[in-house]
């Protein structure tokens, strides 16, 4: 019998319980061997939920019990979350998380200690939520050297900017109704400013580029400035606007990363990745592009992902899985305004065919975008070249009375 | 050092080599153990290749040689690799094999050949190509029940009938154009006859419900008879046509499991799979539907997924992974004829009121299809009825001399 304590009993805690025990007994055939949940640590009471006799309030008396195998962390946060998956995984625990966060930040530690002490520290819900990414990354695309990784990986943007996109809306209303149909939360600047991606982006980029790469070395971007123009813009051009999270390896060996709102063609897999759900392009080198496509986030999807890698642990209780990734070094993520991009632009001009002089002088053979109800500005995207030399170009056209109103990356093909 | 043999040198064969050699450092390092190809098992002899050190003519010099660990099948059909494969097995090697047609036929007998043998049989590439589908829905999905599984599994299929609706071609036309890109054999019946996608839903219809299903237990409708007149029908209906194949759990227990072209509304994920790329829906119970999606033929794709496989086998020589199923057993695909689907019909009709009346008298209240410039017929959707009743229904309009055009089954959401 396998013993398994859930630190936590918010959402994706009670879903744990709930998958659980719906497909007790496929989860038991799949892991050989039989299983329960034997504590649930929570932090207040819930009175009229059938669990009494699995919650505690300590955590001690879940790494003092030997026979607790395998730890689920899904309180989410840094603390206390980091300090009970150190001290489980310390004490010979298998630990499996949701805590994209806790694994951005901490992931080479934990998967060094893991490594130390012989137990698998897994999380496949971090990132896509139910969708299967981390582990397909890690066995069945490892022939491939990953050229590239471009992901809309937060649901809650991607169904702000479909109802943007589709009925015109304005950021707040869709935000707004987002916040009614509990998909963001009261305060959601973790998903609406990129945070959220930007930490899933490098659990992604860790993986399959083998070192630590921190949430602090990552330009990001939100989505609060895309306004409805820019939507319009976008569809004008031929796509859509979606927050995708991007990394690539560059020929000197450097990490490319960058969360940012970008244009996409209409013709690219993850244009039609819409509302909350979330799609993962991989580029390998031998396979091509492969999209993993579903839903990013939620209590059961989320849950079932945790309770795929408990059975995975359960399995490897003695045979250590190999996911994982070595620790950062200084450099390794490069300065993304030194790399290639194009951005679609708009600035103030009262006289179209005068600014779009300018900014051929300035920033060479521009492609002009319109949207005939927009007036007193000229749109225009970028051939590619460093986003540096882009930057410096639109501070040139300022000087001469050209104001920026918006930037939005547009994404290779 | 752990060797491997590969058996065939064909298009898979020398990709396997191809991706080996390229990525050698990577794929050393993921498999934590030195790896070399020590023998390439061929029929004739390749003058030029680098290889000439490693081919072998026999067999046996594989079987007999103790160092080799790991054999990889890529020859394709039944006879010999059924019969090497057994024996490596039997000789306690572990096997990695791309051959669908031998793991939709022998696959519970080898599972269960390599289970008691304490080795590995692994075939990732049978299904998908180079798209990750049967670990994750192995492993990532293992918490679920799955409800249902439908995938564009054919790229030839999906080529040509991507030529037919996007311009309008015959299929013969586009058959041509396949054949002459290299897409389509010269015999391109495995392929159009539905058989090819017939083995892919069978391994994935095993995988997911735990017993052997064989393809003649499942009904199949190749794409030869869709004529450019049912692609205009489809697109007035609001979608495309697809060759799928679709396998769910029914409540009885029992398995249903079709493979045909079928109408999928524009709104599906599936619907902008197009070209040579595979699409496969897995709806789970509790992570909804998860859409993979790549190039599911082709060398490198292919062979990637063949080295993913032999990585895993070097890392797992003494722990078996638990992927498999059991033996099939008497009664276990239902037939199609009695579970409820929904179809397209087109009949000849010089009055189409007059035709309505007669349609909606034997099935009801059906849903009329309009292409303005296809004369004398009626074409309608069928109401969801077990496709028995719907077929009787059909001869019953025959006897009324309104013979019937082409049905094609329309997907369910």
């Amino acid at each position: 019998m396998v013993s398994v304590a859930v630190l936590g009993y918010g959402t994706v805690g009670s879903g744990v319980l709930e998958v659980f025990n719906k497909n007790h007994d496929g989860i038991i055939r799949k892991a050989g061997a039989e299983m329960q949940i034997k504590y649930i640590l929570v932090r207040r009471d819930y009175p009229g939920v059938p669990y009494q006799d699995k919650f505690v309030k300590s955590f001690d008396t879940i790494l003092n019990d030997p026979d607790v195998r395998i730890v689920v962390e899904v309180m989410g946060g840094l603390a206390p979350a980091y300090d009970y998956v150190y001290r489980a995984l310390e004490a010979g625990k298998n630990v499996v998380t949701s805590n994209k966060e806790l694994v951005a930040a901490y992931g080479a530690e934990l998967l060094a200690l893991a490594k130390e002490k012989n137990v698998n520290f897994l999380f496949e819900a971090s990132v896509g939520g139910g969708i299967p990414i981390l582990r397909p990354l890690s066995q069945c695309l490892s022939a491939n050297e990953i050229a590239e990784i471009v992901g809309i990986l937060n649901g809650t943007t991607n169904f702000i900017l479909t109802k943007m996109f589709h009925e015109g809306m304005a950021f707040e209303k869709a935000l707004k109704i987002a916040q009614d149909l509990g998909y963001a939360e009261k305060d959601p600047s973790a998903d609406v400013n990129g945070d959220d991606a930007c930490r899933k982006i490098c659990i992604l980029a860790s993986l399959a580029y083998g070192r630590h790469v921190y949430p602090k070395d990552v330009h990001t971007e939100g989505i609060t400035k895309i306004t409805a123009e820019d939507v319009r813009y976008a569809s004008s051009w031929g796509g859509v606007i979606k927050l995708i999270g991007q990394v690539k390896k560059l020929e000197n060996g450097q990490i490319y990363a960058l969360v940012s709102p970008a244009f996409i063609s209409r013709e690219s897999q993850l244009a039609t990745v819409d509302d909350v759900f979330n799609g993962i392009l991989v580029r390998g080198d031998a396979t091509g592009d492969v999209v993993f496509y579903g839903r990013g986030a939620g209590k059961l999807p989320t849950a079932s992902a945790v309770v795929a890698d408990v059975i995975d642990a359960a399995k490897h209780l003695k045979a250590r899985k190999y996911i994982g990734w070595g620790a950062a070094v200084d450099g390794y993520v490069c300065d993304y305004l030194t790399v290639p991009t194009t951005l679609f632009v708009r600035v103030a001009a009262r006289h179209r065919t005068e600014a779009l002089k300018s900014v051929q002088r300035l920033l060479g053979n521009v492609k002009e975008v319109v949207v005939p109800e927009v007036k007193d500005e000229l749109a225009f995207v970028t051939p590619s070249m460093p986003e540096g030399e882009i930057r410096r170009a639109l501070q040139a056209l300022e000087t001469l009375d050209y104001s920026v109103i918006s930037t939005i990356h547009v994404l290779d093909d």
